[in-house]
């Protein structure tokens, strides 16, 4: 199962993916068939070590791969993120046995697994968690109700997170009986990732799916998490942002308006300038947070925020540019261009909007500023 | 059928108007029973003297309808944006037998104009047409392709431009024989706004029906209308942004995330002054041009292009703040704050985007500095 | 004394001032006879009603001069906002004797008068004043420090806040015995505006002196006053932003490189355009604003504080546009660019930075959706 | 003289560089002994080979120091800017016997090299320079005029470029007779870097001193030039929005007002967390155009390009938040962060204000597209 990335980004590029990635945006629902697919192809054991099954490449390979997809498909991509968070969980926090079990399965792709986190009332602030997990007699019962989860009326398996008497925890917890999934209305951005509202009525799952200590589970691994999650979603805006950029330079090196074409305009040269420049340069963040990710760096959480913000921003300005020089053309509901900036927008607001990740950002600025204030007090 | 801007604004704000509104949108086309209560309120004649059996408004009256019926159905303000033109075309252009023969049944709505200027080749450049206007024998046949004509599938008579022997001209159209109307594929933003791609084939038209002179018509005209068009745009799009500021503003303040009120988070309320400074910023722009329009001030080219390119930066800030304090939530398909942000999508493209409106703003700074300058040298 | 806009207008643009301006700025300081020449023009006087021996102007008129003035003086325009936002004090708050006693004086400009409300540990905020005003026998004792208080060098009269036993006062204190004034260093913005660090160590003033009732003067009076400090401000901003457009414009239409002139390259007519619109913008903000504080509506303060965000941000945006266009003959140390853009600088500071003012006017959107939504549930 | 990196890092941030350097810019020029000190920490040679006694340097290596230099002494950097370009182009386009005469002195520092290219009427456009350079007899004679020349008035040699009979050339002219060399006034920003502006009146130079092929060295040497050029002022810009976003960090964490640390309020932490994430994207793209030049990529100038657009926006934005957050304290003239503002307005215009770059890199895009789309055609 193993892959090579020029093979996987070739795949991406020059098979029918393009076009099966459009009928799934087109019907709303990566299919089956596609989600198996991109398993056959190697794409759900990315970040899973070679010993799992998995493809074992580094972060700043596997971002590669993501870029790409979502310039054709974010909904696919989006499945990849949460797939990949799982992943994470289960290797970096899981004990032996549980890898052993899990991780073969979410590497081969016949496992599907979903990452539920969010919740109404608690935004990404983790500490604000109503579900509760209750551990009895080598059982956990699961109970509360989860929002947004992508990809949730797909998966096999979800990471639960909520509380527990010994503090935060989490837990995988087959789909299946004790569970109330119900497809919440789809985004226009990844209108294909099948977003689910899932109640969990006193779920059972077997205490040996807890993944990490209780008590222990909610800030490290879901901090984790989410690192990994937004590095993956800055990458996908970033290959959004340059599929945007693309499509605006082909338009303006081929349509003339009034006898001139319009890259000879200054100021349409100066809109794929300032876009390519921002997309650029968001990329190079992504990479650099994810090889703090890859070397467990613990600025990584922080160059995540970064590289999300940045990314953030270059694609809302790469398809704002874009759609100015496509003019009405790219703005109809099947363009592609239509759908990049659908995706443009979702970006801003998944894993963590601009203002939490500033605060994020802004915060480690003062921390390290006191730290070394200290250090040279001394 | 004479209505006060009050009237009008109770009947947007409080009847079923915001229900059917939405109803269109989603539908996908704004139906003929919709035309007819707008018209049945006195929408449709806002801007025609009362001699002609209109409202007799002044623009800045106007452009408060605008404002706020944008916010509700943006495709029903862009059917009045291009019928008012065409009233306007008649109105100032028209000899005085015409403006008799055919204002009546525009300003009671029983017959719907539409403005066919626009090109897949010319843009809002309008030296370079390739429609032609032949007249012969007290007729003028007219033969080219009009692309993205709002309302062109509903309209009963188009305002046509395009070269004549004489240079520019143009001349009003019935809707009939002659012609190929296909509806154009809907734009995300105004999605209910019937655009048709029109085919005319030496289309006739009565020679009565050209409105100026021919070689006159098309950079005196065109350029009043686009004028007109302009600041009604921008009317709409500060109505979008506020209407996104209000429910931003809305959502801040009910909801709780971790226990405290988005609201109490000061990046937050930045988000949320920031939008509504630059909507007011934009609306007092907009007011100030339809006074320049109204009293036929020769800047007011100019300041429709400045009221129009801070109007569309406005609306595309708000909607991009408000998304990112409804997060999830605003994303759906169906949520009214998608709606918004997709009408602002549109409103950075039409009626000339940014950068030629730059163009055209800059230019005229330059030009009078040289005035200036050649006063100051005398 | 009384004067008219138009006489005002022409003084500071045709006379001598534009060269005398210049000397005060490379100087460093605002002279004596300048400060006297000022009030004879009527300058000091133009918020003052008429009975008083003012000149009685709206400060929609006001504003024009304010606006003028910063194009050529930013400092000497900050003598007036001080000194008009003690008179408005006096005006507003404080009794009939009080108004009788000092307007007249003020109105003249025999007497100049400063604000000192600034401390170094409260910034803008009013609540953590350190200085004291203690009330004994007919007699209040001043007890603090001020900081950076514009023409605090050379102020015959200085407006104090401070804590009393009742809660905050303020007080008219004549410049003199127990004090001590030393100048701080010039900032390279208003670097002729004298700023001063004042100590009051028990200074003695009159009771009679005092401004509103003990207890009440802090919250109001300093909130009226600070609202007509950021208008005037504003207008300033707006008056420099349009200064650095003119410098910009003139250059690009005479300046060739290359054989072409700058003004014919689409990107720098883009920069002309954007600083031009949202300079203009400001403008109307700072206009409406002005007519809110003149008709004493609840929501003055608010309107100053948007007017204030966007008339710094317009001279922002417009001095850096200018600098681009004039490139490096605008660099140098004594081009009129390099003071404006100084100026520009100044104004993100004073009179509330963009954060508290963001802060303000989105706490203000929060407060009347609340009213709205309570009134609603009625 | 061969130096470390890590060496030289300490010696500009520990020895007594930093009070010397700011020094210099109060008295508004770099001093000869500054310039020897800094030839003695091997700071002229670091770009040149070791063979020619420089120490050989990566440019990957030498945008650090220069990134550090700046946030202490902008004007030397900017010596350091000058003097590499002159370097860079003798070992790139100069003849074997050229490097041999010429490198060792450069390296050594005995001898400082400025860059004559500027005209007032050619801007960075290098065709139209009216410099000429006149081959006799194996003498040039150069005749014309060079403005805004850095360290102009400090230089041994100049490197000049002009037209000659074969087309664009260029040469080195040492200091001395048949020139009139006059100092520019100081720039805010970058005071003590003795600009000059130059006459040449058929200054004599040996034909051996002539850099490339006449007719050839214009577009090859100066776009190579330029290019490095670029990437220091952009590496110089991002140390200078380094240092001012630590400044802002140090006072946030420090200053209370009105008993809360400004560090506490969201919105401040937001300012630093945008420049800082902004300075961080600049740095990486100034790495990543320091590493294409070094590979003497074809990609490098655009790189270099997009290096100093995005980091000219950096320091804008950095010493601009900064500002915001030091308040009146950071105003003053003598302040470090005024310093840093100044230089900040200085990048934005020398070695090429971003609407040149933003074209030279938009048209690269294109260039691009045009090449993929013709060879898919094949």
């Amino acid at each position: 199962m193993s892959a090579s990335v020029v093979d996987v980004l070739k795949w991406l590029r020059h098979g029918d993916f393009p076009d099966r990635a459009d009928h799934w945006e087109q019907a709303g629902a990566v299919d089956a068939q596609g989600v198996r697919e991109a398993a056959d192809a190697g794409l759900l054991g990315l970040t899973v070590p070679r010993r799992y099954g998995g493809d074992g490449w580094s972060l700043p390979e596997v971002v590669e791969v993501h870029r790409t997809m979502a310039g054709f498909s974010p909904s696919l991509q989006s499945l990849l993120v949460v797939h990949s968070m799982v992943c994470q969980a289960v290797l970096r926090w899981g004990r032996s046995d549980l890898r052993e079990l899990v991780l073969p399965e979410l590497a081969a792709g016949t496992k599907i697994a979903a990452f539920a986190l969010t919740e109404a009332e608690s935004g990404s602030d983790i500490r604000s968690l109503r579900t509760t997990l209750a551990e009895r007699d080598g059982e956990i019962l699961v109970t509360g109700r989860k929002r947004w989860i992508s990809f949730g009326e797909l998966a096999d398996v979800f990471l639960v997170f909520g509380m527990s008497d010994g503090g935060g925890s989490c837990a995988l917890v087959p789909a299946g009986a004790g569970q109330r999934v119900s497809p919440e209305p789809p985004t226009t951005g990844l209108r294909a990732s099948r977003l689910a509202d899932i109640e969990f009525d006193a779920t059972p799952t077997s205490a040996n799916l807890a993944v990490g200590r209780p008590g222990f589970g909610v800030p490290h691994v879901a901090t984790s998490c989410l690192t990994l999650g937004r590095v993956l979603v800055a990458a996908a805006a970033v290959g959004v942002a340059q599929a945007a950029v693309e499509l605006a330079t082909a338009h303006a090196a081929q349509r003339q308006v009034g006898g001139v074409a319009l890259g000879d305009r200054q100021l349409v040269r100066g809109l794929l300038a300032e876009a390519s420049i921002l997309a650029e340069a968001a990329w190079a963040m992504v990479r650099a947070a994810a090889e703090r990710v890859e070397e467990r760096d613990p600025e990584a959480a922080t160059a995540a925020g970064r590289a999300k913000v940045l990314a953030a921003r270059a694609v809302s300005v790469a398809t704002d540019h874009a759609s100015r020089v496509l003019g009405a053309a790219g703005l109809a509901e099947g363009h592609r261009l239509t759908r990049l900036s659908q995706a443009a927008r979702t970006y801003q607001v998944i894993e963590g909007p601009n203002e939490v990740l500033l605060d994020l950002v802004g915060a480690d600025l003062l921390r390290r500023e006191a730290a070394t204030r200290q250090g040279g007090d001394r």
